[in-house]
C-alpha cells in the first residue's frame, strides 16, 4: 500500500546522515493521513538513551538519515474517515511502537511489543505505508495509524507527560505484571528516566519502595520521588541489610553490573526484572542465588498498547509525570554529551512546538 | 538436648574419612529414637551426584568422617510414644531433609527446602540431636524425626524408588510449580538421573516433552521414558525448529553450558528452571533473550515434606519409578567412577539390606 510520492507532506525534522555527525535541522516526508490514521502536530517529544544508540549505530542496523524520538505528546490536527475515538484539537501521545502484525497472538492479547512478526518501531523501522523508514518525533508532525495513539489527560503538563510514553511504560508494565501494590517491598535499581519513574509509579501503586543506587548524592531525591529508603549499592553492609527481603526488584541499569548483589536481596519467589539491555553481558549471575530461594530473573520490554493507554490513566489519575528539563531542539547535541554523563534529572524533553515549527 | 554417649546405637556404614580416599566401611553411631523419632531399617539407598560433591568436598564444608545418601528407602523397626502415622513394618523413605527450623514463614508453609534458619540435611549437616554431624543412607539404619519420614507405596519397586526421594522431587517440585499439565509443551535439558525423572513425571502431568541431549544415542530411549521428541542440542537447525514454542523447560544439566541456546526456546512469558548448580559458572546469558518475551530464569532445590509425599502419591498412582542399576555397597567407588562418565542408566541404587546388613 505504498503512498504515491506526491502525496507526501514535507515536514520538518532534526536528525542525521551519519553515526559521527550531530543531528542537524532536516526535511522529511510523511503520508497524508489515511482513512485509519490520525496526523498529530507534535508539541513535545522526550529524549530517550536508545536515541543516542539508534543516531550513533551503537546496536547496528541504522538506516540514514535517521530522525529519532519516541517520547511524543502533541495535538490531533486531522483524523482519517474510519478513525473513531479521536478529534481534531484532542491531546495524544505516540510511544515506541507505530504498527504490528495484529494476527499474532500476542498481538491479538494486546501485547504488540512481543509481536511475533516484528513490530513498526516509530523511528528506523521499515515502513508499510511509505516503502522507506519511520521517522520518529523529533519532528514537527506525524501521521499514525489510529490503534498505536494514546489518549493524554488535560490534567497532566504536556512536557512532563512525554516521558510516560517510553520511560513510564517501561517500567509500568513490570510492575503491573508483577502485580505490584500495598504490603510489598519493591526495590528499585538506578536512579535515571527509567529508575525515577518506576519509583514514583511503584510508590503510587502503593507498594514500600527501595531505591539502590551508586549516587550518596541522590538520597534526598529519591525520597521526594517516593522512596522510603536509599541504599548506596557499594556499601555492603547497607545491602545486607536487605538480604531477603525485598518481594520483587526493578533493575533500570543498562550498564553491565553484578546482578547477584541484588538476586541475594530477593525474598523466596521474588522476581528481578530486567529493563535495560547491556551493551557488554552482566558477569555470569551465580545460580544458587536462583536455586536457594526459588527466585527469578526476567526482562521485559515497554509495553503494549492498552497497557500504555491504562498507564496513561494511572498516571493521570495519580498526578505523576517524570521530571524533565525542557531543551529547544537545537540543543540536542548537548543534551546527547549530557546524558552520557547522567547529568539530567531525570529526562530531557524537546520543545518542538516552541523551537522547530516550519 | 544432646543424647548421652552410651545411648547410641552402633550401626554398620560406608564412608570416608578423607576427601582423596575411596570409601570403606565405618561404624557410626546413631540416637535411639525419641518420642518423636521413627527408627527406619534402610533397604536402598539412591547415589546422587551430589554425594560425590560431598566426599570429595568440591563444594567445601564436608567434615569428615562422611556417610552419604539422601534417597532412603526402608522399614520402619519402632516409633517414639508421640509418633503418629507411622508403625513397625511400613515402607517409608527419607530424602534430602531430616530437620528444619520449623518456625519461619517459609518452614509454615511447608517449603522446608527454603527454611530461613538453615535445614538439616540427611547428611553432613550439624545435628542437633547429638551435637555431631549427620550421616546419610549409606547404612543399616537410620532415626529421623516423623515429620521428615514419607510414606512410601507397597505398589513401586522398593530400589526403584529411592531415587524419587531426591531426583523425583527435585524435578517434580519445579514442574508442580510451574502448573506443567496438558496442552503445554515441556523442554527437559539433559538425560541424566534428574533428566529421565523430568521426562517420565512431566509426561506424566499432561504435558508434550522435548528432550535435549548432546548424546545423539539417548533418542530412542528418552522416547520410551516419554519424550515425544529428541532434540540434538549440538544441531542448530534441530535446535531453532524450536524457537518460541516452549512453554517451560526444566534444565538438569549442572555443567556450564550456553543457556542462551535454550532461552530462546520459550514462548514470550516462558519459564526456564534450572536444578543443577554449577562448579563453575554458566556463560552469561544475553539478556535480550528475557527482555524480547518478558521471559524468566529460574532456580528451584529439591521440594518441601508435603510436596514430597505428594510426588511419591504422584508417582505411585502413576506407576513410576526410576530407571536404576542396583549395586551392593562394596561397588560404591566404581560407580562413582561409572557415574563421573555417564555411564549409567539412570541411577545407582545400592542394595543397603542384601550388602551392608550387620
Amino acid at each position: 500500500m505504498l503512498e504515491k510520492t506526491e502525496n507526501l507532506q514535507k515536514t520538518a525534522a532534526y536528525g542525521t546522515h551519519s553515526a559521527d555527525k550531530p543531528l542537524e535541522p532536516l526535511t522529511i516526508e510523511r503520508r497524508q493521513p489515511g482513512p485509519r490514521d490520525v496526523q498529530i502536530d507534535i508539541d513535545y517529544c522526550g529524549v530517550c538513551h536508545t536515541d543516542i544508540h539508534f543516531v550513533r549505530n551503537e546496536w547496528g542496523g541504522t538506516a540514514y538519515p535517521i530522525v529519532p524520538g519516541h517520547e511524543i505528546i502533541g495535538r490531533v490536527t486531522a483524523v482519517g474517515d474510519e478513525v473513531t475515538g479521536f478529534e481534531p484539537g484532542q491531546r495524544v501521545g505516540v510511544g515506541c511502537l507505530v504498527d504490528s502484525c495484529r494476527t499474532c497472538p500476542d498481538c491479538k492479547e494486546g501485547l504488540e511489543q512481543y509481536c511475533q512478526n516484528g513490530f513498526t518501531l516509530t523511528y528506523n523501522s521499515p515502513d508499510p505505508h511509505t516503502g522507506k523508514m519511520t521517522y520518529g518525533g523529533y519532528s514537527s508532525q506525524v501521521v499514525v495509524d489510529q490503534d498505536f495513539v494514546l489518549r493524554v489527560s488535560e490534567k497532566l503538563d504536556a512536557a512532563a507527560a512525554a516521558p510516560l510514553l517510553c520511560a513510564g511504560i517501561t517500567t509500568y508494565s513490570p510492575l503491573n505484571f508483577w502485580n505490584i501494590g500495598p504490603g510489598q517491598k519493591v526495590g528499585v535499581v538506578g536512579l535515571g528516566g527509567l529508575g525515577h519513574m518506576a519509583v514514583k509509579i511503584a510508590h503510587a501503586m502503593g507498594a514500600e519502595v527501595v531505591l539502590f543506587t551508586t549516587s550518596p548524592g541522590k538520597t534526598e531525591d529519591a525520597k521526594r520521588l517516593g522512596a522510603s529508603e536509599v541504599v548506596v549499592s557499594k556499601n555492603d553492609d547497607e545491602m545486607q541489610q536487605h538480604a531477603g527481603s525485598l518481594d520483587f526488584i526493578l533493575n533500570t541499569v543498562a550498564a553491565p553490573h553484578n546482578l547477584d548483589a541484588y538476586l541475594s536481596l530477593l525474598k523466596r519467589d521474588g522476581t528481578m526484572c530486567l529493563v535495560g539491555v547491556p551493551g557488554e553481558p552482566h558477569p555470569a549471575p551465580d545460580i544458587t542465588n536462583l536455586v536457594f530461594g526459588r527466585r527469578k530473573l526476567a526482562g521485559s520490554l515497554i509495553g503494549g498498547l492498552k497497557e500504555t493507554q491504562e498507564m496513561l490513566d494511572f498516571c493521570a489519575e495519580h498526578g505523576i509525570t517524570s521530571d524533565v528539563e525542557v531543551i529547544n531542539i537545537e540543543d540536542i547535541n548537548d543534551a546527547y554529551e549530557r546524558m552520557l554523563k547522567s547529568d539530567v534529572k531525570y529526562r530531557f524533553v524537546i520543545d518542538i512546538d516552541g523551537s522547530l515549527k516550519q
